[in-house]
């Protein structure tokens, strides 16, 4: 990892932001400012090589502006891996032209990338209000995480990238959202069978980044087996559970003859 | 019926309200000044049977003050499904006070609650913004609703209540949303096998109100039973459905000597 998360954590300590002007303090709305400030910051250690998403996107296909559509802007990319998880969708990819370069979206993987050295630090950024305890954040789809799993182990891409999440911690003060902590994790030091999938919405994993455990020891490959051995219990025991839970009791009132 | 919801879509045409303040006009924020309209305007047809869901619950509690508690603030409800319709969890009924009334609650079953001669009429409002195509909004939990049919089946309830969802279709017109068009459902006159549920989005059935046919001649009774074969198919195909996409494809991977 090229970030010095640590610096990072101690820089944000006891810094503000504007309260956003939209009324409510509700996850989305508070927490872009703080996601700015954070990019900023580490921008500060890393300039040449931190940017947005979209940003790294359009300078990929600005630097290369005699390679056009989809299929070979995929080609791009040298890892299958990294390309799944920052590429957009084929229509999007087809249409981008200087003129016409990405924007910001909402579901893109990453609110930052680092990249130096043909490694890739995918990193999210994850803000949380100290005032009112909410539900784990959704942290990433996690039929997405197992695709990604799936290629690591079919390319064997195992050290050229890292997901990582880091949480600001504010409190209102003043009309300014105060950060009071800040925590980072990465993703693959967790251990895989300790994540929480909620299939009902829309398959997330959810967590605190400051509730999850580093304790993983072995290396990516190990992580990505283990991961897909849980995401498939896990879809299993849910297939089940459904069964337990919206057929089963519904079954005596369907009437036999209209089956 | 109580409510005459023909005159009540000739009045709403060509009405507007004032844009509410925070910027986006996404769904809920841009939805609520015209569900107050709607209000207003069906408490003019019937002033006194027209209430919110927490006023009519606030109402119901005020009126037996010597009814204290949970249990003894169902037995208030003449009918187990409306009860599991409109009332609030043990711990809000248990609390609840003439100091101490319930509010507004998002997830509320009904926007508006039509009450006459021990008919309920459950109403909910949508608003759609014309000037955007936007995915079918979230209607009902699809497993819940199977509870309502199982209660109905178990009660023999098919004749006192029934569920209404209102759309307003709007524009933006010099800083006022102008409602363009308005349109009425009935959820038991609509083919319980035509219901889309969204199972990765809460379990939610989601149509547009304007796209929703109303073709079912059967009673209420023939559709509790029609909608628990289509929940209980559904539900079993879902599984099956997670088998295929989230399981299979990912097996290989799994080292069997961890099994």
């Amino acid at each position: 990892m090229n970030v010095n998360y640590t610096e990072l954590i101690e820089k944000l300590k006891g810094t503000s932001v504007t309260k956003p002007l939209s009324g409510t303090l509700s996850g989305h709305a508070a927490g872009e400012p703080f996601d700015k400030h954070v990019y900023s910051e580490m921008k500060k250690q890393l300039p040449a090589h931190t940017f947005r998403q979209y940003e790294y996107l359009n300078d990929l296909y600005s630097n290369n502006p005699e390679i056009i559509g989809h299929g070979a802007r995929q080609a791009l990319f040298n890892s299958p891996t990294v390309l799944f998880l920052l590429s957009r969708g084929k229509n999007a990819t087809d249409k981008w032209s200087i003129e016409n370069p990405f924007d910001e979206k909402q579901n893109d993987t990453a609110d930052i990338l680092v990249v130096k050295d043909d490694f890739y630090e995918i990193i999210d950024i994850k803000t949380r209000n100290l005032s009112k305890s909410a539900q784990p954040p959704n942290i990433i789809s996690a039929y997405k995480l197992a695709q990604v799993c799936a290629k690591m182990l079919d390319n064997k891409e195992f050290d050229n990238f890292t997901i990582n999440y880091f949480e600001i911690d504010w409190e209102l003060s003043n009309d300014r959202l105060v950060c009071k902590d800040a925590h980072f994790v990465s993703l693959y030091k967790s251990n895989p069978m300790s994540l929480y999938i909620n299939w009902a919405a829309a398959m997330q994993i959810q967590f605190h980044v400051c509730d999850l455990e580093q304790t993983f020891e072995g290396n990516m490959e190990e992580w990505a087996k283990r991961y897909l051995k849980h995401f498939v219990t896990q879809a299993k025991k849910r297939a089940n559970d459904m069964i337990t839970k919206f057929v089963k009791p519904f079954e005596k009132y369907i009437e036999q003859k209209d089956a």
